[in-house]
């Protein structure tokens, strides 16, 4: 059994790195804060004699050695970076989790036959860089390097700068080894667990996700000497598209989700008419064929819409995360694990996109889910019980000596 | 006549001042670009050996004296601030109209009974600093001082410290002096003069204007894992009431004008549902009682629509300016210059708010108007025609000498 006060504490340092007034945390990805974060994480890990390595995209790799030196370690972990207004346990409860059960290991001195290898993806919400999950999907070989490394945030920097500025970046060649398995634990983000009175979930799936940048262009006016008639207000334009998405995936009840979570306006002045005004669309739906509807229905309302207010359109899809299905022998020792430990759980799937979702690709993946408050995330309030953390790092703990003996 | 070659030519010299990749200038009020903008200004009326003093708002006065010393100035000029994405003559060509009509004087050596006064006003656009026409509103008594230093822009600097940080603040008491009558040339920015082959326009009132800073407030949360029941997407709430501001406006066509120009969405992440949104309206009406009625329908939008995505929202007046109607005396005198000098010309309202319209409380006042191209206005293109400025400040030139020596 891992120490669930040692996990917390650990919770709670990390969130210091980039505290917010709301009692989130702000470690947006390969800032200042998230270098910091990432350093305390580092040294943790010096302090339990793990070996830290770190490739191109700035991913972490921190090992314990097994017996068996020939074996691929199984691995396990998440993301320390976070949103602009985020919470204290996204990613870090998974990363933490896995710190965790090595040192668990370690105090009892418990060795396995397969080395274990905690990862630390980088930017992964794609609050700063989109798409999410960039540095797990170059690690998996669903991006090019190059690709991800000339992503640009607001202000035009390339993740490969911000690499360099903060000292993240590694020599490892990404996705240069074999991983036995991964298992990443994280908060739900979602309402299930806590609805249903559960401690854990075994997570067999995530829905797809596709992003689309959809720009609307009409002309800077004075918004008092310009008639409405005449007007081309991309702003207005953007509005009624903000609605549509709503109603788009209401009409695709219970499942389909859509948000527009970012708007750029030009030029934003009081008494300007915004010639220009760009968004972010983020559509999700367990199953591929309803997200091609979707996007087909996104693509013709930009259109229609652009056109009843006289306006130019752009729209460019920024990220595509087909729907996963995870591995079943690593569902299972999570089955196995959770009911070891006696706790009451379920199978779900996830609403939210993970770094699982990319290693699922390279290397048998599954999850561990446990209940937050409300099923509340990407919010400074975010919060989860301490004893429900504690449950699902002994489910780690239990599935890991199982696929690292096995 | 005025020298119209000169007038074009510093209106270009101006221009360079944070002249823009499109073709247009950025001096925002009391920016950098504003002070350099300023200070050319100042050298040219040095030049001319006029009499410089500045208030505590920063308004400039630039002084020729007249025969007879006891009387108040004839005043004119207008503003040098631009929109952020601004063009090359709102403003501007009211300011150096009014050196033009001076330097013509003196080449000629023509004195006038009474003294003459260029005005440059303060933060005119209210780009930077809400609302707009500040200073010649503080100059008028529409504003007292204390409210208008501490104005904030969207960095939380007071329009006090910038106007400490670029130098700009004066001595002077706002409103400390009268003016005998004050003449504001300007563009028209709306399409009426270029439609009509017209030259000149005689303006003789301002349609009334208000300006609201609406907040709606959610709650931030994930976008893939939160369903769509349950949401408060405060950017659903926002985009329906920029909806719904247009087709206020269009129900209560052809006068009313409605536009949200600036939005601020928070945290503006892709896959963050905003919790939080401000948008700022601005409608105006020739008419005080129809944009009483607009406000109570803004109002009632506000709370419905709100109310409609399980919303909180605010709703707070920034700014509010009456239709204005020009003094009589005035406009005959605009009626006779144009009369004169040959032009073509019409009297007509204007759709944007001017300085102008706070000093027709103090002062009996009129503008001019010239054309500009497509009535573009407050864009980088916005473009006029070297005949038409000259026509105006020969229309300014005949007013002022028949308004300074009557
Ligand atoms: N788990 C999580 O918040 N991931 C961020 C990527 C996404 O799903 O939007
Ligand atoms: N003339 C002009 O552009 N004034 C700015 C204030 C307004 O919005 O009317």
């Amino acid at each position: 059994r891992i120490d669930g006060a040692r996990l917390w504490r650990r919770i709670m340092d990390m969130a210091e790195i980039g505290a917010t007034p709301g009692g989130g945390s702000c470690r947006v990805a390969l800032t200042e804060e998230d270098a910091e974060g990432r350093a305390l994480l580092c040294r943790w890990c010096e302090g339990l004699g793990l070996r830290i390595t770190k490739d191109r995209m700035g991913n972490i790799f921190a090992r314990r050695p097994g017996t068996d030196g020939d074996r691929d370690p199984v691995a396990f972990g998440s993301h320390l970076d976070t949103q602009p207004h985020g919470g204290r346990f996204d990613g870090v409860f998974g990363v933490l989790a896995g710190l965790e059960v090595i040192e668990t290991l370690s105090d009892q001195d418990v060795q396995t036959r397969a080395p274990l290898e905690l990862c630390v993806w980088s930017n992964e919400e794609g609050a700063r860089f989109a798409p999410p999950m960039l540095a797990s999907g170059v690690f998996a070989g669903s991006y090019e390097l190059d690709f991800a490394l000339s992503r640009t945030d607001n202000d035009g920097v390339t993740l490969d700068q911000a690499l360099e500025q903060i000292g993240a970046r590694g020599e490892r060649v990404c996705g240069d080894h074999r991983l036995a398995a991964f298992i990443e634990p994280h908060i739900e983000q979602g309402p299930i667990l806590e609805r249903e009175g559960l401690k854990v979930g075994v997570v067999t799936g995530v829905q797809g996700s596709r992003w689309f940048r959809v720009s609307f262009t009409g002309q800077d006016a004075h918004t008092g000497a310009t008639p409405m008639p005449g007007r081309r207000d991309a702003l207005v334009g953007a509005a009624r598209f903000v609605v549509a998405m709503q109603e788009l995936a209401l009409a695709q009840a219970p499942h389909a989700v859509a948000t527009i979570g970012h708007i750029d306006n030009q030029p934003n002045s009081h008494n300007t008419i915004p010639g220009h005004v760009t968004v972010t669309v983020d559509m999700r739906h367990p199953d591929a064929e309803v997200l091609d509807a979707m996007e087909a229905e996104l693509r013709s309302a930009a259109e229609t819409l652009a056109a009843g207010e006289n306006l130019e359109h752009g729209i460019e899809r920024i990220a595509n995360t087909p729907p996963v299905h995870f591995a079943e022998p690593c569902v299972q020792a999570l089955d196995a694990a959770a009911h070891a430990c006696g706790y009451a759980y379920r199978r779900l799937i996830s609403g939210a996109g993970h770094d699982a979702c990319h290693i699922a690709r390279v290397a048998p993946t599954a999850m561990i889910f446990v209940p937050c408050a409300g099923g509340l995330s990407h919010n400074e309030a975010e919060s989860a019980e301490q004893e429900d953390l504690t449950a699902g790092a002994n489910v780690l703990l239990q599935a890991i000596i199982r696929l690292a003996n096995s």
